[in-house]
Parts: C-alpha cells; sequence; structure tokens
C-alpha cells in the first residue's frame, strides 16, 4: 500500500478501474485508502433532496469523523433512488470493508451521475475486488479522471506547508463541470493531508476555505443533490500545528487547493469560454456584498455579454441594482478587465471598442465593483453563458 | 381627437411617428391623449438604478395622480444618464405640453432602449408637432408596435366589462421581450379604461392584477431600470362601480389585459420556443410557494430541459430542493404536462420517452409541483432558454 506519485501525502493510497457503469473505456470508480485512522472533515449539499451516498456519509460520521476510505463512482448519482439506493450504498461499503479488513463504518460513499438511476449492483460486486487489488498502483491524475462526468480534464491540486516541525503535504482532486447540474450530480471534492490536527479545528478550517472557494463560484446558480467536500488528516507525517504561524500555513495550503480547484470547475463551466472574477467592495456588510456578487455573476445578461466580449456596463449596473444590496446608485463604481467604466451613475467616456476589445479576448476578466455604502465585501467565480452550455444541457437526455 | 379603433375606450387618442431614434422603417414614438383627466395608477420598476423617466413619472404623479398623457419613446432608455437626463426628459414634456395646451406634469414619459444613451433632442423637437398632428389616425396595433425594441410582435388586449349601470372597455398594450433586459430597457404596460373610478380603488386593483400576471413571469430574472405599468381610467363612459359584482367584474377584466399581455410577453420571449406555466401548490405559506416556483421557472437547466423537450424531472426536484422553501421530500409529487411522473421520492415507472414524446412538442408545458407542506400557491409564467437567446445577447453590442 505505498502511493506512486511523490505528490499524494504520506499514508495514502490510491486505485482506480472502469467498471463500466456508464462512460467507456474511462475508469469509474475510485477508492482512496488511508494507512492509519485520519480524521475527516466534511461539507456536504444543503438541497433538501439529498442522494443515498449522502446520506449515509452524514450517518458514518456521526459514529466517528475517524475514517480509513472513500469511494467514489461515476455513472449513477444514486439520487431520488428512496431505501433501496440506501441499502445499495451500505452493501457497497460492507463489501469493501470485507475487502480492506475494516468496518463499514470508516468508509465514506460519493456518487455522481444520473438522479434517479440506481447503482449497478452487480458492476460493484464485480470489481470491487479488482479495484482493491490495484491500491497503490494509481496517481492522482488517475483518480481525478476516474470522478469525472462532463468535466473535459481532470482537476487536482497539491501543496507543501512548512511547519516549525515539520514539512506537510496537501493534496485535492475535484469534479464538477455544471455548477451545480443535477443531472450529473455533481461538485465533489476530496482533500487528503499528512498533517496531524485537532477534529473540530480541521472542520471549521475547511468550512471556511470552502466558503471562499467552491461556494464562492457560480456556473449556472444550481446545486445538486450529491455535492460534498471531504477532507482526511492522517497524521502520518507527524506535524503537528504549534501557534498561529503554523495555523497560518496550514490555512494557505488549504485555501490554495481549494481555491484552485473552485478555479479548474468554472474554467471548466459547460459550454465556458471565460472566468469572471467579480470582486464586490464597498457593500454595508459582507451578507450585502454576496447578493451583489451573486446577481451579477448569475445574470445572464452579463454572462452572455462577457461571452460576446462586450463591455455591456449597463447589464452590471442593472443586476447590481435588482440585488437587494443597498447602496447610492450615484456612489458605485465598476471596473472591468482593470479599466474604470462606469462611476457617479454614469458611463464614464472613452471609445470603450478599441479600449475593451483587446482585454476581454482572454479567458479571466475581473469585474471589480466598488458600492460606496459600507466596509463589506466578497468575491465570486462565475462562468460566462454560450450556447454549447444550451447545446449540452438540451439535447442530454434524462 | 377620435380615435379610429373601436376597442379603445372612450375619450382617448393615439398617435405615433417615425422619429428616427434607432430603428428604421417603424414607428418609434407614441403619445396616448385622454380628452379628460384621467386617475393614474401606476408601478414602477424597483431597481435602485432608476431611469431618468421614471424619476420624472413618479415626480409628476406624486404632485397629482390625474394625467392627460403618456408619451413613449423607443431607441434610447435614457437610463444612467445623470441630470442631463432628467432635463431632457422634462423638456420632451414642456415641449408636447405646449403643443397640447396641458401643463407638463399633466403628462407621464415612458422610454425604452438602450442604457446610458441620452434622448436625440433634436428629433423630439422637429418630431412632436407631427406627433401632435397625427393625433387620433393610429390604431392600438399601431401604437403597440411603436413601442417595440427586439419584441417581434406588437402585444395588445382589450375587453369590455357589463357592469350594473353600463358597458365599460379596457384596452392594454405591452412591450417586453427579455424579461427583463437592461440593454432594450424593458417592459413597459400601459392600459387604458373610460371607467369613473376611485384612485386608491384603481391603485390597489392594478397593483393586485399585476403581482398576478407582469410579476409573475421570468424570462431571464433580470428586471430593468425602466420598467413601468401606467393604468389611466377618464370615466368618459360614465360607469362607476356600484357594489361587489361590479368590483369584480372591473378585476376579471383588468386580470384579463394584463395576463393575457403577459403570457405575449413570454410568448415572446427572446429567443424562447415555450410558454411554461409552473404551478405550486401545497407549500407552507404563498411566499414559500413563489420561492419554489422562482426557483424552477430561473433554473437555467429546467429551461434548457424543456427547450429540448425532455421530461427531466431530476432538475425540477433539485431546483425545488435549494429553493429555500420548506417541505419534506419524500411528500413532494409533481406532473408535466398534465401527468404525474415524481411521487414519495421517486420518478414514477413509465415509459417516459413514449408518454413525455407527444406532450412537449407544442407551445405550453404546465409544470405543476405540489409540495405537501400546506396551503400556500403559486403561479408563474416562464419562458425556455435556448441557443438564439444566447445569440441575441451576446452579438448585441453596446
Amino acid at each position: 500500500m505505498v502511493n506512486i506519485s511523490a505528490e499524494i501525502p504520506a499514508g495514502f493510497s490510491l486505485a482506480t478501474v472502469h467498471a463500466g457503469f456508464k462512460y467507456k473505456n474511462r475508469p469509474d470508480l475510485a477508492l482512496i485508502v488511508s494507512q492509519s485512522p485520519a480524521r475527516c472533515a466534511a461539507l456536504f449539499t444543503t438541497n433538501l433532496f439529498q442522494a443515498a451516498p449522502v446520506t449515509v456519509a452524514m450517518d458514518n460520521l456521526k459514529k466517528s469523523p475517524v475514517i480509513r476510505a472513500i469511494l467514489v463512482n461515476t455513472g449513477q448519482a444514486n439520487a431520488c433512488t428512496g431505501d433501496m439506493g440506501i441499502s445499495n450504498c451500505r452493501k457497497t461499503l460492507e463489501i469493501l470493508a470485507d475487502l480492506l479488513n475494516m468496518d463499514p463504518e470508516d468508509i465514506l460513499p460519493a456518487s455522481t451521475g444520473v438522479i434517479g438511476d440506481h447503482l449497478k449492483m452487480d458492476l460493484f460486486e464485480k470489481n470491487l475486488p479488482r479495484l482493491v487489488q490495484n491500491l497503490g498502483s494509481s496517481t492522482g491524475e488517475e483518480a481525478a479522471k476516474a470522478i469525472m462526468t462532463t468535466d473535459t480534464f481532470p482537476k487536482t491540486s497539491s501543496c507543501r506547508a512548512q511547519l516549525s516541525n515539520s514539512m506537510v503535504k496537501f493534496w485535492g482532486m475535484a469534479k464538477g463541470a455544471g455548477m451545480i447540474c443535477p443531472n450529473m450530480a455533481t461538485m465533489l471534492g476530496f482533500i487528503l493531508t499528512d498533517l496531524r490536527i485537532d477534529h473540530k479545528l480541521w472542520q471549521k478550517i475547511l468550512a471556511d476555505s470552502v466558503n471562499r472557494s467552491f461556494n464562492a463560484l457560480t456556473i449556472d446558480g444550481d446545486t445538486s443533490t450529491n455535492d460534498c467536500v471531504l477532507a482526511l488528516a492522517n497524521g502520518q507525517c507527524k506535524a503537528e500545528i504549534s501557534g498561529d504561524e503554523d495555523l497560518n500555513q496550514v490555512v494557505s495550503a488549504l485555501d490554495k487547493i481549494c481555491s484552485e480547484l473552485a478555479y479548474k470547475i468554472v474554467m471548466d463551466a459547460e459550454g465556458g469560454t471565460k472566468v469572471l472574477r467579480v470582486e464586490v467592495k464597498g457593500a454595508k456588510d459582507n451578507s450585502q456584498a454576496k447578493m451583489a456578487a451573486s446577481a451579477v455573476g448569475n445574470s445572464p445578461l452579463v454572462k452572455t455579454a462577457m461571452y460576446g466580449q462586450d463591455p455591456n456596463w449597463g447589464r452590471i449596473v442593472a443586476a447590481l441594482g435588482r440585488s437587494g444590496a443597498q447602496f447610492n446608485p450615484s456612489k458605485v463604481r465598476v471596473s472591468l478587465a482593470g479599466v474604470e467604466i462606469f462611476s457617479s451613475g454614469r458611463p464614464l467616456e472613452m471609445d470603450r471598442d478599441s479600449v475593451f476589445e483587446p482585454l476581454l479576448k482572454g479567458r479571466d476578466v475581473d469585474i471589480q465593483i466598488h458600492l460606496g455604502a459600507g466596509p463589506g465585501s466578497y468575491t465570486l467565480l462565475a462562468s460566462d453563458l454560450t450556447e454549447k452550455y444550451i447545446e449540452i444541457n438540451a439535447r442530454y437526455r434524462t
């Protein structure tokens, strides 16, 4: 049970297999195993329709937040599958626990794929032994490939943090391309570290980091039934946090992993050509800043304008005006790609087409907004909206 | 000053002219004049960025809700135009007031078109005299054409109500195709009646009727800086409301006008091929029903599924689950085009493709949802989302 990728934190092993759930010629079942019990911080979808693996994972974590393995399948989301969905999910954990010589409660399940379809139990039974045999033979990249649905590339991120007593490794992978497309349900994130850390602190810094990254992005405003982020800390490197400087190092490392994965999800947005960074400052408070940023980042008109490389400040201010955030319209300032385009209730005089033509060509576009109403701020990553998004989502059949 | 269309209520005259503001070969300036002072009920955009004509109309109505005329231009929205926008707007009313021998405060302005562009004052000066000369020579259909922007057809509605002492006429026109597209800012509605009615009651029943119609539709979730609905009652037919039966007749007539115009706006949605009627029942209360209906009607994934004629119940329930409405997922029932497709947390067993293929072909699709949580209900009209919407809004240049 050694790992072949240098970036994977100590004591974790990965495996993948092509079980044939849905996609051809692509691994579709992934396993993460920690050599020693790992503290698991976890965040789950807030959608009222919770998929079976979400329910089972929450149950297992309630019994104990100390976890040994994560099993992820793609193809079937096992959502809206009733009692049979729950018992199928538990059954897969029981088979795997037997093979790994663990308790089923030591393993967390995650599924992504079509809502309403049941897990293909015969394929689990046939392939789980092969998966366990493969343990340690898969790279991080291969594991990230095995959890993709409509994703066009695997999404991983890794970094190291130098603490006062040791070096710690962090590694993460995520999938997601429609944010959050309930058919291909949807955003999953897995983070591994060999840090030794108190469970409560681990949960808190994960939640903060996810709020700044995965929760601060939007592709189409929809959220799925299967979303989860699971973070395992197995303590293998013996490093512990001692003092604020160490804590800052860990928080930065986790932020780097989460924000890099979040960026890659938006970069891979269904049909997307842009990553819009919507930064709102000067709101009454942070929650009003979030309302303003969300209105802009979710506006189909802003998204289509950015796709069309049109410096359409009118759509941005109109979205701000309906966002629910409170401000004086004459105090609002808007910059696009670093150039101020609107202030004092009026567009600035300039030859907009020639100024913005070169600036809006690239993938990354910054939309900076100052509401002039207070100290609140919020930053959101958003995709644009294209014909390709429509095509993907109108042609996809249930 | 007589009117040439039989459906126009007594004492109102219409005029249109091609001033050349933006569109070629299409009238773009419209005038409504009431022979006698009319009580005006009015509703305006809630967007914090208010266009100059909205500010001026609200000012004039504050002085007195008794109005003689409405002047509407298309091409320039006169929004985000600062103090100059306000003074330009007032100037157009002064010129017109001189020509009509009225006070400028007797006239309400409305503008639709590109945000940020100033009114073309030279064209107003040149064409207002011609417009006044034309008074009485335009049909309702022609007036409705003169207020269009990206609309593909003029939107009018008319009806009569038999009150106990007389027959009353109602007529309305509206424009709107992106709901609400801030470039082509955007939804305007004008309603005329020869009823004699108390102003407070008129305002109240208009507000109720608009809540059930114009406020209960969504194309892209965006709202504009120029939206308004103005309703004039000039008392020319001498009919008054006496008793509840008469009031019901008037409310029904106004509902018919507003809902017919609202339907036509959704029918003309930019790139739209469907009119989705999202009916939510069984919510905890009406506001939760509205949250649920809005989440479904605004979901890009539901909209693209309906465009693709795909009975994709998964996207509907996932939108419900994130809507913020509270319910027990196992009690939710969903019908599509009259056929129950989801209940008890599970899709119903059927050959979905063959059942729904004929049902999802037409323009009108009903999505009926019962949340099983209380007496609240809400119905929303929504468009679908197509490649054509993207094309229109990505290619349109500021």
